[in-house]
């Protein structure tokens, strides 16, 4: 049997693990061309969220009764194919379940050697994100203050780990003080600051005295309220993701300012999804890959056990239970 | 005697004509080195409302007791410096008054042949402004969709005008549907909306079939929360002023769908000031010039006489009663 998750309901205002149904469903059969993934391991991230929230997502419109979408790392077990072979480590969409059925073009193959669990971090769209987030949209370059927001997150802990290596000043945002002291302490951040403290405003105006020159947004709200009134002249801001705004049936307006201080201090807002960067992947996972193999950079995973634990994992990362990224192993 | 208004009081709310007063100063004398210009006529623009505002105001904090900032074209009536004659036509911030003391670093000449109240639109800070936010911050090609609110004010006008010469589409919105006849049928707007309509929306919708590549925002508010709703995918917003909000004392949040929206369409939103471009004006208004000589732009003005009409002139451009630019003539 193939166990899955499905998607029994669409939330209405936060998401509950209630909204997934756990079923056995037959082991699929492959066709011609096609591959069969057996599910090592697959991240949650807080993007996924949008995906349930229907037509303002660019996920698309929501759907329930199907398996819930996810990118994993598994191994071929089965193939009609001459593109991979028994036995290849891959990363693909294998949403949460435990075998799914894979054309070869929809699959990564992670070279021998690789750790594969970094394909679901700073190898995979975690880390392109981050890359291409930081440096291609933010333009950081050395000597800037970069701050980023959920900054212990899948994507925040490695922008800031990236900053640093451009040789940046980096200030994280998060919601916990502990989350905080490994940004700072095991992860090199400059200052770290916990945006549910009341004196948040207070302390990121102290932990940035030049001002910030990129933000890399991972949540909109008011955080992202917080930032626009520390960014300098011609500063630049990432927008990667809304996670204040995902796990709600009321998305908050945006914050004031807009466009007012844009204007004022000529700041660039600039969204973005990490797929427009297709072509230029190799060379980043070149360079993340070298870092990685020096030690200047450090993937922190936080490990889940079995599929039944996903929706759970899933709820308590909205709520900011995480320090890196979130992976199921299966 | 030197008449001038001063700013009396700072509004709380919105401005009113009670928040200037008019006064007869001794005329002024010039020392070494200095100029004496007597103001022709002055622009009242949107924008000069933000220094009323306080810190929120690239324009630095507001002060009473001050003559009234503003650009005007005047003549000089005598000198202290070699750097200009009696009798040059000027460029420079007259402020509201019928004399001032200028450097000449200060003043820009106009040359003999050119129409001085052009200085004061599409030659000015207004023709610029509407240049370098829809060439360069918003990059407007041929073939693509542009869209522009205050379509009818100073800098919207020639916006609209500007991106027909580049070979745009042009949806202008505006608070009127006389001002809108204005812009189809006199400047060849392909269309234009009354946001004060019922079924604004709709009718956005409706003019902008192919979605909107470039969005011109002079308003900010719910202007711009419509805009982006029919942005196209790689849009850029041009942020240039933000008229619905200055004439409160309560500034609205920004629009829903900031930054959500900005991340799902990978919009840039770039806020702007013309004098960032100082460096590339005379290749500008060298084109623009081309322009109005051969008809393809023309510049609208809405002329109010004498000083004393000034403030009540300023309070109804700020309720949408002009279209054009408002120049007050001396």
């Amino acid at each position: 049997m193939n166990e899955q998750i499905l998607i029994k309901t669409l939330p209405s205002g936060k998401l509950s693990a209630d909204n997934y149904e756990r079923v056995a469903s037959p082991m699929p059969e492959i066709q011609a061309g096609e591959v069969l993934v057996k599910t090592n391991a697959f991240a949650i991230t807080a993007g996924t969220r949008a995906g349930l929230q229907g037509s303002a997502s660019y996920a698309g419109a929501p759907t329930t009764g199907i398996v819930m979408g996810g990118t994993g790392v598994g191994t071929v077990v089965a193939t009609n194919s001459d593109a991979v072979q028994v036995g290849d480590q891959v990363l693909t969409s294998t949403g949460w379940q435990q075998y799914s059925v894979q054309k070869p073009a929809n699959l990564e193959l992670i070279p021998a050697g690789h750790d594969p669990l970094h394909y679901l971090g700073p190898m995979g769209v975690n880390g392109l994100t981050a890359y291409f987030g930081l440096l291609s949209v933010g333009e950081a370059r050395a000597e800037q203050t970069v701050m980023v927001s959920a900054a212990a997150g899948s994507v925040g802990h490695l922008v800031g780990q990236m900053a640093k290596i451009q040789g940046c000043t980096v200030v994280g945002v998060a919601g916990s003080d502990q989350k905080n002291d490994t940004l700072v302490s095991k992860l090199g951040f400059d200052a770290a600051v916990n945006y549910k403290n009341g004196d948040y405003r207070a302390a990121l105006k102290e932990a940035t005295p030049d001002g910030v020159d990129v933000y890399f947004d991972n949540t909109g709200g008011f955080i992202l309220g917080s930032a626009l009134f520390r960014m300098n002249v011609g500063g630049r801001i990432a927008c990667c993701g809304v996670v204040s705004q995902y796990d709600t049936g009321s998305p908050e307006p945006g914050p004031k300012g807009i466009p007012g201080l844009l204007v004022n201090k000529r700041i660039t807002m600039r969204g973005f999804l990490v797929f427009d960067f297709a072509d230029q992947y190799n060379e980043a996972r070149s360079e993340i890959h070298s870092w990685l193999q020096s030690g200047a950079l450090i993937s922190l995973t936080d490990q889940v056990s079995g599929l039944a634990a996903a929706p759970a994992a899933f709820v308590d990362l909205l709520a900011g239970g995480n320090i890196g990224t979130r992976v199921v192993m299966l």
